[in-house]
């Protein structure tokens, strides 16, 4: 048996792949006493078990043969229809033919960037935003573009286009952002179509935590506001389960063909079990009622993290406040470093993100993401007691040069 | 809403998406009274819904938290350690470290692409090929070169080398190939793997079919002939059910690795439910049994497809007899072109693929893969009976020119 010269074998791509950095400080952890402010990770007990086991029960019974079989790329024609309905429902006027099913909505930032990105190719993004989205982009060689500030948007993009570097698309998350847990304004959300609209932009719309809202009124849909050049995405891994991996695309036919044959060679369907399980979910009006008890579940554990963080950071901490999602933003005074906070607490078992993985310009180093949607409620006020205490840690014993 | 111009945005990638035309050809059929020796579909007989059900039903009275929730990217322990286990016993020594789960065997092959194809590389398979696999080679700007037979693979890689093309990898189907049924040899075997360690090169071993033998002995697999370069390819689909989507990687740890970083930005992790469920399946020793009955069933309708060949064609009609697998492959004289059969057969509800599409060359057009696994037994007879005359009538209206 010969040993492989595996450099010289692989491809250009491999060489671009960034592992997540999460995934690393998540393991080798004593799960059991772990407190986690790490993950986006839905609450189990928002599952909705014993539905689902009926479901399944019937499922199998009534209709085996079609959801255990290969299924269309575009997804279940039952849950597409009930997708679309709910959108309807929304003010959102689609039909299923709008619509087609991914493996996770991770997978749909996959496709966009397959059939938009050409290596070098910049986008534009947040700063910070969405680690998963970066690592695609880097991934098929895209160069992601940080804008800070949502009013500096159309001077990044002129300044690009200057450059002859023309991004491909505006990469947003426009309700409880990851990491910032930040919403746009209605003014915002105008000004990122207007100027999608006058450089001709695409716009992808990351829409994996709207129904997720504790406080304050609904806004629209980018979706809503330009159905020709708005791609949404969307997933049920925050308000049904991540275990079926299972997101949509939301687009106009001749971007949604792109995405459906891009599919096809990737997996060729998503779990067809998985789906129709999901359809039936819907279809009996199971996902409302199970929403209204997550945002109840949620909101208690966001004002419980908002009053531990009033009550035991030191001052010179900011957080942001936001209105739904699954995460708070902090930032640190700009010469500490979270990477020094995160090593103290892990020896007492409390694990969060460092927030440099969300800036793709390498900044951030001062900041960390929270999330308060996972944690059992005794152990969200530990876990901010353990950070406020290494936070003080780190201010009092970090050298800061005069 | 202004227009979007689509075609400036659009990445070279997706200028390179070629649409499997078994989708086209199969859509817009009457289902009900369709004669299906189109797709590779396993038969619904074989799906062990009263097993599924009660497993499932344990599973989200036992660990819903678990199977509900993200899992890692390398797949479902308990999974990766009942495979494992499985191929210990059948003599391959590797434990679940050497094992990943991806979303279906497609994805598996799209990820291989991912991480060895630069555009523009050579990649050897054979000719005929699965279909899914060229579409994923031609999506990475891969240039697939069929080798008819296996006498001349090693002359191929030296005339590639030659031309400055060397292949990066060499993609087989060892046992019942899709689509011709035929089995490699155990010399043929050893070919490929001389060749390969010889001029450094990586083999795929897309292994689908391989547990589905009804005659014959079986032949040790690639993987086990050479554990450093052969990347084996396996899949529930045809055992279990395609519905879950689950399929695995075997590699070296240095490949093995970077097929889980790839797989991250692609989709995170496949259906962390339908994993537990398939873990506990053969946990419990489900697997075995119901192998047994799917072996006797297929069995059953290759016997009775090739008896019905025999009876029904006409002489000029030659096909292959597969020791397992799904398919057999149909050839007419060259000059007969087997999408003017399909016109013919679709007329009377009866589907097949042609065989043209599973050459990378472009050859192939008189050659037909016909299904055997998913027809119930009294539709094979009247399915057969259909093709045979839609031929005769190709047969005697093809204008010969002389």
């Amino acid at each position: 048996m010969s040993k492989i010269n595996l450099d010289s074998l692989l491809s250009q791509n491999a060489s671009h792949m960034r592992p997540s950095p999460a995934r690393s400080i998540l393991s080798g952890l004593n799960i059991e006493e772990l407190i986690s402010f790490g993950g986006g990770y839905p609450n189990p007990d928002t599952f909705p078990v014993d539905d689902l086991k009926r479901i399944v029960d019937r499922l199998l019974r009534e209709s085996p043969s079609i959801s255990l079989q290969y299924g269309p790329t575009e997804g279940d024609p039952n849950l597409r229809e009930e997708l679309a309905k709910r959108y309807y429902s929304q003010g959102v006027d689609i039909t299923k033919e709008d619509i087609a099913i991914t493996t996770s909505s991770q997978q749909a930032i996959d496709l966009c960037s397959k059939i938009f990105i050409n290596r070098g190719d910049t986008v534009v993004c947040s700063l910070p935003s969405y680690f998963g989205a970066l690592q695609s982009f880097w991934f098929w060689g895209g160069v992601p573009v940080g804008v800070a500030d949502e009013n500096s948007l159309e001077s990044t993009i002129i300044k690009l286009i200057e450059e002859d570097r023309k991004p491909k698309f505006i990469y947003s998350i426009p309700d409880f952002q990851n990491p910032s847990g930040i919403t746009l304004t209605l003014a915002q959300r105008e000004n990122i179509i207007r100027v999608a609209q006058l450089y001709d932009l695409i716009i992808i719309e990351d829409s994996p935590y709207r129904e997720l809202r504790y406080s304050g009124d609904d806004l629209p849909t980018l979706l809503s506001m330009d159905r020709e050049r708005v791609i949404l995405l969307g997933t049920f891994s925050k308000t049904l389960t991540p275990g079926f991996r299972l997101g949509w695309v939301v687009a106009n036919p001749s971007i949604l063909s792109r995405i459906v044959v891009a599919k096809q060679s990737t997996d060729l369907c998503a779990s067809v079990f998985d789906q129709a399980i999901a359809a039936r979910y819907l279809r009996d009006g199971l996902f409302e009622s199970n929403l209204v008890k997550t945002i109840e579940l949620y909101r208690g554990k966001r004002e419980l993290m908002l009053e531990c963080f009033k009550r035991y950071m030191p001052k010179c901490v900011s957080w942001t406040v936001p209105e739904g999602g699954l995460f708070l933003f902090v930032t640190l005074p700009v010469r500490y470093n979270a990477t020094d906070v995160l090593k103290l607490t892990l020896i007492e078992d409390l694990a969060f993100i460092p927030g440099e993985i969300f800036f793709c310009n390498g900044e951030g180093k001062n900041t960390m993401r929270i999330n308060f949607s996972y944690a059992q409620n005794e152990k969200i006020e530990k876990g901010v007691k353990i950070l406020a205490s290494a936070i003080n840690r780190v201010v009092s014993t970090t050298h800061i040069p005069l």
